[in-house]
This record gives C-alpha cells, sequence and structure tokens, in this order.
C-alpha cells in the first residue's frame, strides 16, 4: 500500500458473538502499518451476546475508506440485516475495500447489503443455507475466498480466517508469525466442533434451543429480500 | 452450586491480549448459570495491546466472591506482578474461589501472587521458563490442571482451557454443546503454531522482538521474588 497503512473494519452491532471478531482483531492488528477501527452504526458503546462492553466504537459514517471491511455475526445479526444505517454504510465502505470480509453469521449481513451476489460464502453451519436466499452459494469450507470476498465459518473459525488473509496480505512468513504469536496450536479437548462431528443428539438440541432466533432470522431475510424485489421492481 | 450461579471474574489490567479472555468469555458464559465479571484493579476502561477498549470494568474489591477467577496474559502483566492492588485482590479472589485459573502469561501473575506454590503451569511459550522463578513447575502441555490451578498455554490456548474446565465443572456433554455452538474445529492455515513447528528463523525473529520486553519482564520478577524473600524473612 501506498500510504503504508491497512485500515480494518470491524463493523459491529448490539449482541455480536465478541469472538467473531476478537479473535480476528488480534490476528490482523498485527500486520505491519495495521489500524484497526471498531465501528458500529451509531457508534458508542456496543455490548457482545455475553455481556462484554465495547467502548468508543465509532459511527461507520465517520469512517472514509478501508482496506478491509469485516463483519462478524451473532444474534444480532437479525436486526443488522434491516438495519438501514448499517447496511448503507457497508456498502459504501465495501465499495472502497480491497477485501470484503465476514465471521460467522456476518455474511447474511454481506448478503444483506447484496455483496454477495453469485458470491461462494462460509456461515456459521446452522445458517448455512440460509445464504442461498440471499443470493450466495453456501460454501461449508471453514475459510472461502471468492475473488475479494473472504468469509469464515463459525465463531472460532474467525482464527483461521484471519491468519488466511493475513498470508494473502503480507505473506506467508507474516503470517505464520503471527500463529506462532498467538500459539495458535489447537488442541481440542472433544471433537464436537461440527455437526458431522457431534452426537445427534447435541446437534438436535443446538437446533432447538436456536429455534426461535432461526425464525425470526428467517423472518427477518424474507423481509430483506421482498425490499430487494421491490426495489429492483420499481 | 447451591445458588445456581456460577460467578467467573476475569481480573484484567491495561495492555491485556484481549484473545486470552475473549475466548474463554466467549465460552464460560455458556455454562449454565454462568455470571461473569470483568474486573481490574481500579474499575472503569480497561485498554488492550491491541487497542480494543473494555468499558465497564468493575473494581476486583468490589468483587465479593466468585467461583472461577481467571487472569489472562499480555505485554501488561509485567506491571500486573508489581500492582499492590492487583495482586492482594487477586490473592482474596482466589482464596475463596473454586478455581483458580490463568491463560497466556496471566500464570506469571499468579506466580507472583504467590499462588503457584510447586503448582505446575502453562504459560506462552517464550515466558514459560520464568514460571520457575515464581515457584511454579513449568508444564508445555496446552492446558494444565494442577489440583484446583488450571492455566493455558499462549493466546488461543484459552478456548482449549476453557472447554476443558467447562467439562470439569458441568460435564463433557455440555462442553461438546458448547464446542459445537462456537463450530471448533479449528483448521489452521499453517503448522507454525509452536516454537517446536515454526520455522527456526520466525522463533528467533520473535525473540528478538521481545526482547525488551522480555528484559523488564524478567526485572519484574527479580523484584517481585527480592520483595517476597524480604517478607519472609521479616
Amino acid at each position: 500500500m501506498a500510504d503504508q497503512t491497512l485500515a480494518v473494519v470491524f463493523a459491529i452491532f448490539p449482541n455480536v458473538t465478541q469472538l467473531d471478531f476478537t479473535g480476528p482483531h488480534q490476528v490482523l492488528t498485527r500486520l505491519p502499518g495495521a489500524r484497526a477501527i471498531l465501528a458500529s452504526a451509531g457508534g458508542g458503546p456496543i455490548v457482545s451476546d455475553d455481556g462484554l462492553v465495547f467502548a468508543a466504537t465509532v459511527p461507520l459514517a465517520q469512517v472514509e475508506r478501508c482496506d478491509i471491511v469485516c463483519v462478524p455475526g451473532g444474534p444480532g445479526v437479525n436486526a443488522a440485516m434491516e438495519d438501514a444505517t448499517f447496511i448503507a454504510e457497508l456498502r459504501r465502505l465495501a465499495a472502497g475495500a480491497r477485501w470484503i470480509t465476514s465471521v460467522c453469521t456476518g455474511s447474511l449481513v454481506l448478503g444483506a447489503a447484496g455483496l454477495l451476489q453469485g458470491k461462494r460464502a462460509a456461515c456459521h453451519w446452522m445458517s448455512r443455507d440460509l445464504l442461498s436466499s440471499l443470493g450466495a452459494i453456501p460454501d461449508p469450507a471453514r475459510v472461502v475466498r471468492d475473488g475479494n470476498v473472504v468469509t469464515g465459518g463459525g465463531v472460532t473459525a474467525g482464527i483461521d480466517f484471519a491468519l488466511t488473509l493475513a498470508a494473502e496480505i503480507a505473506g506467508e512468513t507474516v503470517a505464520k508469525g503471527i500463529q506462532l504469536g498467538i500459539e495458535y496450536a489447537p488442541h481440542p479437548p472433544f471433537d464436537a466442533g461440527r455437526p458431522e462431528l457431534a452426537p445427534a443428539g447435541l446437534v438436535a438440541r443446538a437446533r432447538q434451543s436456536a429455534a426461535t432466533l432461526m425464525e425470526q432470522r428467517i423472518a427477518a431475510i424474507r423481509r430483506v429480500t421482498a425490499r430487494r424485489g421491490a426495489l429492483e421492481i420499481a
């Protein structure tokens, strides 16, 4: 980059799953010249789904441009997909960004903003199929790159996503140095991190406890696509 | 637990490596009855080593008791080890806690508080040997349990640590359900997450760029142990 800085915007919202972006934030801020900005529709403090309070987020409208825009996921994507300010600012930043990215259900928000038309994208396993309604092609990989769109799967996939993106931007040696710094040699105590691996009962229970959230999510996507259809007709 | 709540205190400090505790926070808050508290010596906002601002931390002195106390690591441990308020309150909370825990170089702070005498403990690879000076037995495992002391290795080991602790507290089924929820089926793009695996040049460069930090860390540990020696003589 000419000016030697790499502006990374994490576009967050109330009820975000914080690990979706705190993992990538810890990785991407270690890139040479990186300057990360935590931004939200209205600015000010944002409370995550697990109760952490992120102070001092910048209003998205005040961010002039960025090299990377990253949208995390979480229960709050249901509202974010229909937040006109959030979506408009996300579109604006994405138009000038080198990399358009998401982690977890953040890809639904990219889709709601019309940024995934015909693109392969990752998502949290439970919401992955919903990407189709938003014009994207669901991909079960943990990290998916389609052109300048790079998306990660559920929550912890953000770390794999960020190291992959780090290598694209600064090369493998830099990315490996970051991996060493964060001692990322994962060793999960169990092997239940994907529905294909977890006991069927646990998968069923996870779906059951998220049933209302998923109903609301589907309803939100229907409204988003209906509005988009109305726009295209008009 | 009689009162059905599980109070988890993350004792943080300026210049903390946020992923050390944001990973465990996302995991442990999903335990039944969990109530997490972000606390610091003075309360108020805390800025992490990568520039995130955590608002609304509670002064440690205002936390009456907890079931789990967890100390993360980061560059800020150098100062935290010598912060009399932080150390005194950590000791007080640890005395009443069911689990005394740390992630990354947080174990150095536990050690500085005299909580690791003769205990095996994990640490970030670069600082692991320093545990000996603080009375602990350095252990290269990613998650180490010694009695009610559970410690994780560097940064991302916090997720493995938290799932291990979750299983101890609520059983394997609950822990696996959490693992599925955060889609923790890690797939690092490279295999450089430990010094034994990374190219020698990268390990050397990591040590070189941390040289000043490590000198200051060793000096802090010397002062801590000298003061402790003086106390024991007096």
